[in-house]
């Protein structure tokens, strides 16, 4: 098992080789059934083997025969006869979820792993195969926000501290960006202090907004549906439900203005409607852009498409919208 | 498989029940080897059989016997001889979730299905199960933020808008309850400006501790790691982390705080820098404590833990944040 382990490790994280195991039941084409049986009375008794994998001389992959068959089969016959010829099979180093998206129409319990000749080098047990992915994609919603998939909930605090403090940093460094933009508008905001009431509206529908784009394009990403050459129809897509959104939470959010500004006895309460209500209608599209094209430029880039994602994508949506909301309000008012 | 359709349907969503298919290879225990084998010998043409599975005179299950055993099994032994007895079996009722967790460190290719008083009833693929599992997994990170797990990329936009609508406008409902804490201090704000620049820096850092802790907690309770009483345990290590992460990012923003003040020569930069420090610090305590509690609460209502678990978590850290920092600053300052 330790050679084994050694043996695993040459192969890169997340990929189909981490997960191999040694074949235990190979045969050459032309064994007879009988002899096949024969061979493996023991070593069933001893390790769960599930398939007989039947190579050529050159130990290339040429099909797989199941119990079952050997059952039924004539004892005189060769494994040739019973096999299912040019069996599916995995290859070392495809990455989990690409392997995930062959597998997962396929019901076998163990699929057999060959290099690029062909040969078999390993078997990979379908429920490794799953457990992995699970325990891959349930770290998905924390790795968003700059949780390493390695933490658990029994990681102790100053471990998850080291984990989760430099992605804080960032994420502060980020916010000192936002903060920037109201910065430049402080003159506004002193004029008509109203304007900072909606800075925590605006700024959480649109980070909803664009985290919503985000978690579904992330997702049609890990099941596999997000096919090269759609990025510009997904980015399109969440345009128009960005702006679709941003325009009936607007019109809310418009009213909410008007009441306040009215009450407040304001000098313009429609224009800080109007203002209110094109920020929301334009961030939120624009939110829902950043939100597809986050996971699509960070796997273009080669990083995890999830990685800091929603820090990245929150950073986006605050600027667009105090900038729109603020630089709206101090080219139109003040 | 029409009929087969219906029954499922007849157990609750997400169950284990909507994924049972017949079992078809069922024998009592006394049946002979011989006779076993003979009495499949068409079927396993026709359909994929891994396992038989073994029933007293009542129907309940006793025993799972594989094609391997019948193999090198003597011919006039009975099923009862070479079967594995008391096999592992699944509930129909039981949540996906949790029949996750039970078959996660099992191999087998199919689970038997059995009811209250142990009658097989149906078997379950585990790759079935696996790839059931992966889809709703893969849906938490929208489900955190008001995306429901029937959206795809695929979906028509005024479908994907109809879906995330309602949890736009109740993110925006929440965000006016963040927007009245603001308001309440308007003459505060009025008085020091500087203090809407730093609202989205609280906001924002805040909000991405929250979900550190949400996501963590969340995925612990996804891997079935999170058991009953824990409950505090997990919200005190998340206080501890909360606090750790606001007093080091706290540091940062006081400093900043405090340059920013010295640069617009206001009266009281130190002050300010302390507020900025103690709020921070308080606030992503809190935050926290709210992270691993919100997914926990949902589960405790009887909801799913992740639905729009974030919409509730930033309510919570904004209206916290805002209240610490501009109720602080009028109390000291104003």
């Amino acid at each position: 098992a330790g050679e084994q382990w050694l043996e695993d490790r040459a192969w890169p994280e997340n990929t189909v080789g981490r997960l191999m195991e040694r074949p235990n039941a190979v045969f050459l084409a032309g064994t007879r059934i009988r002899e096949a049986v024969e061979s493996l009375r023991e070593a069933v008794k001893k390790t769960l083997i599930t398939y007989l994998y039947v190579v050529d001389a050159d130990d290339r992959l040429v099909g797989v025969v199941a119990f079952r068959e050997l059952l039924y089969a004539n004892a005189d016959d060769t494994l040739a006869d019973v096999m299912v010829p040019t069996p599916f099979f995995l290859h070392p180093e495809t990455d989990l979820i690409d392997a995930m998206h062959d597998v997962v129409t396929r019901h076998y319990p163990v699929y057999p792993v060959c290099d690029d000749a062909n040969r078999l080098i390993g078997v990979v047990r379908g429920s490794v195969l799953f457990e992995q992915q699970t325990f891959e994609i349930s770290a998905q919603a924390g790795s968003m926000v700059g949780v390493e998939k390695e933490e658990r909930t029994a990681t102790p605090w100053l471990r998850a501290l080291k984990f989760r403090h430099p992605w804080l940093q960032l994420n502060l460094f980020t916010a000192f960006v936002a903060a920037g933009v109201v910065g430049a508008f402080q003159d506004t905001i002193n004029r008509i202090v109203l304007l900072a009431v909606f800075i925590p509206v605006l700024s959480g529908q649109c980070s909803n907004t664009g985290c919503q784009a985000l978690a579904v394009t992330l997702r049609g990403m890990t099941l596999g549906e997000v096919r090269a050459g759609q990025a510009f129809a997904l980015m399109g897509k969440e345009a128009i439900l960005g702006f679709a959104n941003g325009a009936l939470t607007g019109l809310l959010a418009a009213a909410g203005m008007y009441a306040m500004a009215v009450a407040q006895q304001h000098g313009n309460p429609l224009a800080l409607a109007v203002i209110t209500f094109l920020a929301m209608t334009c961030s939120c599209a624009i939110s829902g852009v950043a939100g597809a094209c986050v996971p699509l430029a960070l796997k273009r880039l080669g990083a995890d498409p999830a990685t800091a994602s929603s820090i990245f994508l929150t950073t986006a949506t605050d600027v667009v919208s105090m900038s729109l909301f603020l630089g709206l309000a101090a080219w139109w008012i003040v």
